[in-house]
Protein backbone atom coordinates (compact mmCIF):
# COMPACT_ATOMS: atom_id res chain seq x y z
CA UNK A 1 0.00 0.00 0.00
CA UNK A 2 1.54 3.29 -1.19
CA UNK A 3 2.37 5.40 2.20
CA UNK A 4 1.06 9.05 2.81
CA UNK A 5 2.92 11.63 2.70
CA UNK A 6 3.78 12.14 6.29
CA UNK A 7 5.05 8.61 6.41
CA UNK A 8 6.98 9.05 3.40
CA UNK A 9 8.54 11.88 4.78
CA UNK A 10 9.46 10.18 8.15
CA UNK A 11 10.60 7.10 6.13
CA UNK A 12 13.03 9.27 4.71
CA UNK A 13 14.06 10.78 7.95
CA UNK A 14 14.05 7.69 9.50
CA UNK A 15 16.82 6.58 7.22
CA UNK A 16 18.90 9.64 7.35
CA UNK A 17 18.67 9.26 11.14
CA UNK A 18 19.77 5.93 10.44
CA UNK A 19 22.55 6.06 8.11
CA UNK A 20 24.73 8.50 10.45
CA UNK A 21 23.80 6.80 14.06
CA UNK A 22 21.68 9.72 15.37
CA UNK A 23 18.73 7.49 15.80
CA UNK A 24 19.79 7.09 19.78
CA UNK A 25 19.83 10.81 20.09
CA UNK A 26 16.05 10.78 18.96
CA UNK A 27 14.13 11.06 22.19
CA UNK A 28 10.90 12.85 22.29
CA UNK A 29 12.30 15.83 24.30
CA UNK A 30 15.82 16.01 22.34
CA UNK A 31 12.95 16.41 19.00
CA UNK A 32 11.20 18.37 21.13
CA UNK A 33 13.29 21.05 22.32
CA UNK A 34 14.83 20.66 18.25
CA UNK A 35 11.49 22.14 17.77
CA UNK A 36 11.68 24.85 20.11
CA UNK A 37 14.67 25.57 18.64
CA UNK A 38 13.10 25.50 14.82
CA UNK A 39 10.28 27.70 16.08
CA UNK A 40 12.66 30.08 17.56
CA UNK A 41 14.52 31.15 14.21
CA UNK A 42 11.09 31.50 12.60
CA UNK A 43 10.11 33.93 14.37
CA UNK A 44 13.31 35.90 14.65
CA UNK A 45 12.15 36.33 10.93
CA UNK A 46 8.99 37.51 11.81
CA UNK A 47 9.86 39.37 15.07
CA UNK A 48 10.30 43.16 14.06
CA UNK A 49 7.21 44.81 11.80
CA UNK A 50 8.79 46.39 8.87
CA UNK A 51 7.74 47.26 5.64
CA UNK A 52 9.73 44.46 3.80
CA UNK A 53 8.60 40.67 4.18
CA UNK A 54 11.16 38.48 5.70
CA UNK A 55 13.22 36.82 2.49
CA UNK A 56 11.28 34.10 1.12
CA UNK A 57 14.26 31.31 1.36
CA UNK A 58 14.78 31.51 4.93
CA UNK A 59 10.99 31.73 5.77
CA UNK A 60 10.95 28.27 3.07
CA UNK A 61 13.94 27.35 4.88
CA UNK A 62 13.09 27.27 8.64
CA UNK A 63 9.17 26.20 7.83
CA UNK A 64 10.62 22.93 6.31
CA UNK A 65 13.02 22.51 9.61
CA UNK A 66 9.65 23.43 11.40
CA UNK A 67 7.56 20.05 9.79
CA UNK A 68 10.97 17.86 9.86
CA UNK A 69 11.24 17.83 13.95
CA UNK A 70 7.54 17.72 13.65
CA UNK A 71 7.55 14.68 11.91
CA UNK A 72 10.12 13.34 13.16
CA UNK A 73 8.85 14.05 17.04
CA UNK A 74 5.85 12.05 15.79
CA UNK A 75 7.56 9.00 14.60
CA UNK A 76 8.81 8.61 18.06
CA UNK A 77 5.90 9.22 20.03
CA UNK A 78 4.26 6.50 18.03
CA UNK A 79 1.51 9.60 16.08
CA UNK A 80 0.12 8.44 13.16
CA UNK A 81 0.24 12.10 11.57
CA UNK A 82 -2.59 12.12 8.83
CA UNK A 83 -4.78 10.11 11.04
CA UNK A 84 -4.36 12.58 14.16
CA UNK A 85 -4.58 15.56 11.70
CA UNK A 86 -8.13 14.49 10.00
CA UNK A 87 -9.52 13.23 12.89
CA UNK A 88 -8.75 17.10 15.16
CA UNK A 89 -9.91 18.89 12.00
CA UNK A 90 -13.56 16.60 12.10
CA UNK A 91 -13.26 17.88 15.41
CA UNK A 92 -12.88 21.59 15.45
CA UNK A 93 -15.79 21.45 12.57
CA UNK A 94 -18.55 19.71 14.94
CA UNK A 95 -16.83 21.82 17.81
CA UNK A 96 -16.76 25.28 15.60
CA UNK A 97 -20.73 25.38 13.13
CA UNK A 98 -19.66 27.19 10.14
CA UNK A 99 -21.62 30.48 9.52
CA UNK A 100 -24.71 30.04 7.47
CA UNK A 101 -24.43 30.93 4.09
CA UNK A 102 -26.00 34.08 3.30
CA UNK A 103 -29.26 34.19 1.07
CA UNK A 104 -28.70 34.08 -2.65
CA UNK A 105 -24.77 32.11 -2.17
CA UNK B 1 -3.38 16.96 -11.08
CA UNK B 2 -3.68 15.34 -7.59
CA UNK B 3 -2.89 17.36 -4.77
CA UNK B 4 -0.56 16.73 -2.42
CA UNK B 5 -1.15 15.88 1.76
CA UNK B 6 0.70 19.28 3.10
CA UNK B 7 -1.93 20.83 0.06
CA UNK B 8 -4.63 19.14 0.49
CA UNK B 9 -4.52 19.49 4.51
CA UNK B 10 -4.26 23.30 3.39
CA UNK B 11 -7.19 23.28 1.02
CA UNK B 12 -9.04 21.75 4.00
CA UNK B 13 -7.95 24.28 6.78
CA UNK B 14 -8.51 27.10 4.38
CA UNK B 15 -12.33 25.83 3.75
CA UNK B 16 -12.33 25.89 7.48
CA UNK B 17 -11.47 29.09 8.21
CA UNK B 18 -13.32 31.09 5.24
CA UNK B 19 -16.88 29.03 6.38
CA UNK B 20 -16.23 31.11 9.87
CA UNK B 21 -14.75 33.96 8.46
CA UNK B 22 -11.75 34.09 10.16
CA UNK B 23 -9.22 33.98 7.54
CA UNK B 24 -8.75 37.77 8.17
CA UNK B 25 -7.04 36.55 11.40
CA UNK B 26 -5.13 34.45 9.99
CA UNK B 27 -1.97 36.62 9.28
CA UNK B 28 1.80 35.11 9.61
CA UNK B 29 2.96 36.38 12.86
CA UNK B 30 -0.66 35.35 14.61
CA UNK B 31 -0.28 31.93 12.99
CA UNK B 32 3.26 32.04 14.51
CA UNK B 33 1.81 32.90 18.27
CA UNK B 34 -1.09 30.09 17.72
CA UNK B 35 2.03 27.68 16.42
CA UNK B 36 4.07 28.59 19.88
CA UNK B 37 0.91 28.06 22.14
CA UNK B 38 0.52 25.02 20.61
CA UNK B 39 4.03 23.91 21.08
CA UNK B 40 4.09 25.07 24.45
CA UNK B 41 1.01 22.30 25.00
CA UNK B 42 3.31 19.82 23.59
CA UNK B 43 6.34 20.66 25.67
CA UNK B 44 3.69 20.57 29.08
CA UNK B 45 2.51 17.03 28.59
CA UNK B 46 6.63 15.97 28.85
CA UNK B 47 8.03 18.86 30.86
CA UNK B 48 9.09 16.35 33.79
CA UNK B 49 10.82 12.97 33.79
CA UNK B 50 8.58 10.59 35.22
CA UNK B 51 8.12 6.61 34.81
CA UNK B 52 5.51 6.98 32.81
CA UNK B 53 4.98 8.32 29.78
CA UNK B 54 2.49 11.01 28.89
CA UNK B 55 -1.01 10.21 27.67
CA UNK B 56 -1.05 9.32 23.74
CA UNK B 57 -4.15 10.64 23.17
CA UNK B 58 -2.98 13.87 24.30
CA UNK B 59 0.39 13.86 22.81
CA UNK B 60 -1.67 13.01 19.34
CA UNK B 61 -3.81 16.20 19.70
CA UNK B 62 -1.14 18.10 20.18
CA UNK B 63 0.88 17.18 17.57
CA UNK B 64 -1.95 17.22 15.20
CA UNK B 65 -2.26 21.11 16.91
CA UNK B 66 1.56 21.51 15.64
CA UNK B 67 1.08 20.22 12.24
CA UNK B 68 -1.99 22.08 11.45
CA UNK B 69 -0.84 25.75 12.42
CA UNK B 70 2.42 25.11 11.04
CA UNK B 71 0.63 24.27 7.50
CA UNK B 72 -1.44 27.28 7.26
CA UNK B 73 1.23 29.15 8.57
CA UNK B 74 3.32 27.85 5.44
CA UNK B 75 0.46 28.46 2.89
CA UNK B 76 -0.08 32.38 4.40
CA UNK B 77 3.68 32.56 3.68
CA UNK B 78 3.43 31.21 0.38
CA UNK B 79 5.73 27.87 1.35
CA UNK B 80 5.43 24.92 -0.83
CA UNK B 81 5.56 22.16 2.19
CA UNK B 82 6.36 19.02 0.29
CA UNK B 83 8.80 20.75 -1.94
CA UNK B 84 10.67 22.91 1.22
CA UNK B 85 10.87 19.84 2.90
CA UNK B 86 12.36 17.53 0.29
CA UNK B 87 14.80 20.55 -0.72
CA UNK B 88 15.89 20.32 3.00
CA UNK B 89 16.09 16.98 3.62
CA UNK B 90 18.73 17.06 0.31
CA UNK B 91 20.49 19.88 1.64
CA UNK B 92 21.07 17.65 4.95
CA UNK B 93 22.16 14.68 3.13
CA UNK B 94 24.94 16.48 1.16
CA UNK B 95 26.24 18.65 4.31
CA UNK B 96 25.85 15.89 6.63
CA UNK B 97 27.84 12.42 4.65
CA UNK B 98 26.51 9.06 6.17
CA UNK B 99 28.75 6.85 7.68
CA UNK B 100 30.36 3.92 5.29
CA UNK B 101 28.84 1.27 5.81
CA UNK B 102 30.32 -1.55 7.63
CA UNK B 103 32.07 -4.08 6.04
CA UNK B 104 29.83 -7.15 5.16
CA UNK B 105 27.18 -5.03 4.99
CA UNK C 1 25.66 40.84 52.21
CA UNK C 2 22.09 41.63 50.68
CA UNK C 3 20.93 39.44 47.83
CA UNK C 4 19.68 40.96 44.34
CA UNK C 5 16.29 40.79 43.40
CA UNK C 6 17.30 37.66 41.31
CA UNK C 7 18.85 36.23 43.92
CA UNK C 8 16.33 36.73 46.45
CA UNK C 9 13.76 35.23 44.21
CA UNK C 10 15.64 32.38 43.46
CA UNK C 11 16.25 31.51 47.33
CA UNK C 12 12.32 31.68 47.74
CA UNK C 13 12.10 29.20 44.74
CA UNK C 14 14.48 26.66 45.52
CA UNK C 15 13.03 26.14 49.54
CA UNK C 16 9.33 26.06 47.54
CA UNK C 17 11.09 23.25 45.54
CA UNK C 18 12.69 21.43 48.24
CA UNK C 19 10.01 21.64 50.67
CA UNK C 20 7.79 19.81 48.12
CA UNK C 21 10.67 17.05 47.22
CA UNK C 22 10.61 18.56 43.86
CA UNK C 23 14.84 19.34 43.44
CA UNK C 24 14.56 16.35 41.56
CA UNK C 25 12.60 17.25 39.11
CA UNK C 26 14.53 20.22 38.03
CA UNK C 27 17.23 19.64 35.79
CA UNK C 28 18.21 22.25 32.98
CA UNK C 29 16.38 20.63 30.03
CA UNK C 30 13.32 19.91 32.19
CA UNK C 31 12.64 23.57 33.49
CA UNK C 32 13.53 24.71 29.72
CA UNK C 33 10.74 22.62 28.94
CA UNK C 34 8.59 24.27 30.87
CA UNK C 35 9.70 27.73 30.42
CA UNK C 36 8.67 26.73 26.99
CA UNK C 37 5.08 25.94 27.98
CA UNK C 38 4.83 28.96 29.81
CA UNK C 39 6.10 31.13 26.62
CA UNK C 40 3.28 28.98 24.94
CA UNK C 41 0.42 30.51 27.37
CA UNK C 42 1.63 33.96 27.25
CA UNK C 43 1.54 33.30 23.16
CA UNK C 44 -2.00 32.34 23.29
CA UNK C 45 -3.04 35.33 25.02
CA UNK C 46 -2.09 37.59 22.32
CA UNK C 47 -1.97 35.19 19.29
CA UNK C 48 -5.25 36.65 17.25
CA UNK C 49 -5.10 40.66 16.58
CA UNK C 50 -8.10 41.86 18.26
CA UNK C 51 -9.75 45.07 19.31
CA UNK C 52 -9.35 44.13 22.97
CA UNK C 53 -6.24 43.75 24.76
CA UNK C 54 -5.80 40.10 26.57
CA UNK C 55 -7.09 40.11 30.61
CA UNK C 56 -4.47 41.85 32.56
CA UNK C 57 -4.88 39.41 35.33
CA UNK C 58 -3.44 36.57 33.24
CA UNK C 59 -1.09 38.39 31.29
CA UNK C 60 0.70 39.18 34.88
CA UNK C 61 -0.27 35.69 36.19
CA UNK C 62 1.70 34.29 32.79
CA UNK C 63 4.54 36.86 32.66
CA UNK C 64 5.20 35.53 36.32
CA UNK C 65 5.52 32.12 35.20
CA UNK C 66 7.75 33.09 32.41
CA UNK C 67 9.96 34.48 34.91
CA UNK C 68 10.09 31.91 37.56
CA UNK C 69 11.08 29.38 35.51
CA UNK C 70 13.58 31.18 33.94
CA UNK C 71 15.03 32.30 37.37
CA UNK C 72 14.79 28.50 38.42
CA UNK C 73 16.41 27.24 35.49
CA UNK C 74 19.67 29.64 35.84
CA UNK C 75 20.00 28.96 39.26
CA UNK C 76 20.36 25.37 38.19
CA UNK C 77 22.49 26.24 35.15
CA UNK C 78 24.88 28.59 37.46
CA UNK C 79 24.38 31.65 36.12
CA UNK C 80 24.50 34.79 38.00
CA UNK C 81 21.50 36.09 36.31
CA UNK C 82 22.01 39.90 37.53
CA UNK C 83 25.52 39.91 36.34
CA UNK C 84 24.39 37.98 33.00
CA UNK C 85 21.57 40.71 32.35
CA UNK C 86 24.20 43.52 32.99
CA UNK C 87 26.99 42.08 30.92
CA UNK C 88 24.60 41.71 27.87
CA UNK C 89 23.41 45.21 28.19
CA UNK C 90 26.96 46.42 28.38
CA UNK C 91 27.66 44.61 25.36
CA UNK C 92 24.40 45.84 23.41
CA UNK C 93 25.12 49.46 24.18
CA UNK C 94 28.56 48.88 22.54
CA UNK C 95 26.93 46.99 19.70
CA UNK C 96 24.50 49.23 18.46
CA UNK C 97 25.64 52.65 18.78
CA UNK C 98 23.12 55.20 19.91
CA UNK C 99 21.71 58.05 17.90
CA UNK C 100 23.13 61.26 17.99
CA UNK C 101 21.47 63.99 20.26
CA UNK C 102 19.35 66.20 17.87
CA UNK C 103 20.33 70.26 17.89
CA UNK C 104 19.14 71.78 20.94
CA UNK C 105 18.98 68.61 22.72
CA UNK D 1 12.17 55.12 46.51
CA UNK D 2 14.92 52.87 45.17
CA UNK D 3 13.84 50.68 42.35
CA UNK D 4 13.87 47.30 42.71
CA UNK D 5 15.94 44.95 40.09
CA UNK D 6 13.22 44.47 37.63
CA UNK D 7 12.68 48.03 37.70
CA UNK D 8 16.11 49.14 37.40
CA UNK D 9 16.54 46.78 34.62
CA UNK D 10 13.70 48.00 32.77
CA UNK D 11 14.64 51.38 33.24
CA UNK D 12 17.73 50.72 31.58
CA UNK D 13 16.35 49.02 28.77
CA UNK D 14 13.92 51.79 27.70
CA UNK D 15 16.79 54.34 27.83
CA UNK D 16 18.58 51.87 25.41
CA UNK D 17 15.86 51.32 23.44
CA UNK D 18 14.74 55.42 23.15
CA UNK D 19 18.55 55.96 22.18
CA UNK D 20 18.28 53.83 19.22
CA UNK D 21 14.62 54.95 18.19
CA UNK D 22 13.70 51.47 18.88
CA UNK D 23 11.02 52.04 21.12
CA UNK D 24 8.62 52.15 17.69
CA UNK D 25 9.03 48.52 17.37
CA UNK D 26 8.35 47.40 20.82
CA UNK D 27 4.64 46.33 20.91
CA UNK D 28 3.68 43.46 23.38
CA UNK D 29 3.51 40.85 19.97
CA UNK D 30 6.76 42.12 18.76
CA UNK D 31 8.49 41.01 21.98
CA UNK D 32 6.80 38.10 22.27
CA UNK D 33 7.85 37.21 19.24
CA UNK D 34 12.01 38.19 20.19
CA UNK D 35 11.40 36.05 23.35
CA UNK D 36 10.42 33.00 21.24
CA UNK D 37 13.41 33.30 19.42
CA UNK D 38 16.05 33.67 22.30
CA UNK D 39 14.16 30.52 24.35
CA UNK D 40 14.97 28.55 20.88
CA UNK D 41 18.80 29.69 20.93
CA UNK D 42 18.48 28.38 24.44
CA UNK D 43 16.65 25.29 23.60
CA UNK D 44 19.64 24.38 20.52
CA UNK D 45 22.18 24.55 23.20
CA UNK D 46 19.81 21.72 25.13
CA UNK D 47 18.50 19.89 22.65
CA UNK D 48 20.98 16.70 22.08
CA UNK D 49 22.00 14.70 25.40
CA UNK D 50 25.56 14.38 25.11
CA UNK D 51 28.37 13.67 27.55
CA UNK D 52 29.34 17.32 28.07
CA UNK D 53 27.43 20.19 29.05
CA UNK D 54 26.68 23.31 26.63
CA UNK D 55 29.42 26.24 26.36
CA UNK D 56 28.45 27.98 29.98
CA UNK D 57 29.15 31.26 28.14
CA UNK D 58 26.48 31.32 25.62
CA UNK D 59 23.96 29.39 27.97
CA UNK D 60 25.11 32.56 30.18
CA UNK D 61 24.12 35.22 27.42
CA UNK D 62 21.08 33.40 26.28
CA UNK D 63 19.71 33.08 29.41
CA UNK D 64 20.26 36.96 29.32
CA UNK D 65 18.25 37.67 26.33
CA UNK D 66 15.46 35.94 28.01
CA UNK D 67 15.24 37.84 30.55
CA UNK D 68 15.94 40.80 28.71
CA UNK D 69 12.78 40.40 26.48
CA UNK D 70 10.70 39.13 29.28
CA UNK D 71 11.67 42.34 31.17
CA UNK D 72 10.57 44.69 28.28
CA UNK D 73 7.57 42.42 27.48
CA UNK D 74 6.64 43.24 31.15
CA UNK D 75 6.85 46.44 30.73
CA UNK D 76 5.51 47.00 28.06
CA UNK D 77 2.15 44.75 28.73
CA UNK D 78 2.20 46.86 32.14
CA UNK D 79 2.84 44.28 34.57
CA UNK D 80 4.96 45.10 37.75
CA UNK D 81 7.42 41.87 37.62
CA UNK D 82 8.61 42.07 40.80
CA UNK D 83 4.54 42.11 42.56
CA UNK D 84 3.17 39.76 39.75
CA UNK D 85 6.11 36.81 40.69
CA UNK D 86 5.90 37.24 44.47
CA UNK D 87 2.11 36.86 44.02
CA UNK D 88 2.52 34.22 42.06
CA UNK D 89 4.81 32.00 44.40
CA UNK D 90 2.43 33.13 47.73
CA UNK D 91 -0.25 31.29 45.46
CA UNK D 92 1.76 28.24 44.61
CA UNK D 93 3.02 27.97 48.39
CA UNK D 94 -0.95 27.56 49.34
CA UNK D 95 -2.24 25.54 45.85
CA UNK D 96 0.87 22.84 46.71
CA UNK D 97 1.36 22.30 50.24
CA UNK D 98 4.87 21.62 52.28
CA UNK D 99 5.55 18.11 52.85
CA UNK D 100 5.43 17.74 56.72
CA UNK D 101 8.49 17.41 58.25
CA UNK D 102 9.92 14.55 59.32
CA UNK D 103 10.49 13.23 62.89
CA UNK D 104 13.21 14.86 64.51
CA UNK D 105 13.78 17.51 62.24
Amino acid sequence: MALNWPEATQRRLRAFAETRDWVRYHDPRSLLLALVGEVGELAELYQWQTDEPPDQARVQDEIADVLIYALRFAEVAGVDVAAAVAEKIDRNEQRFPALPLEEGQ
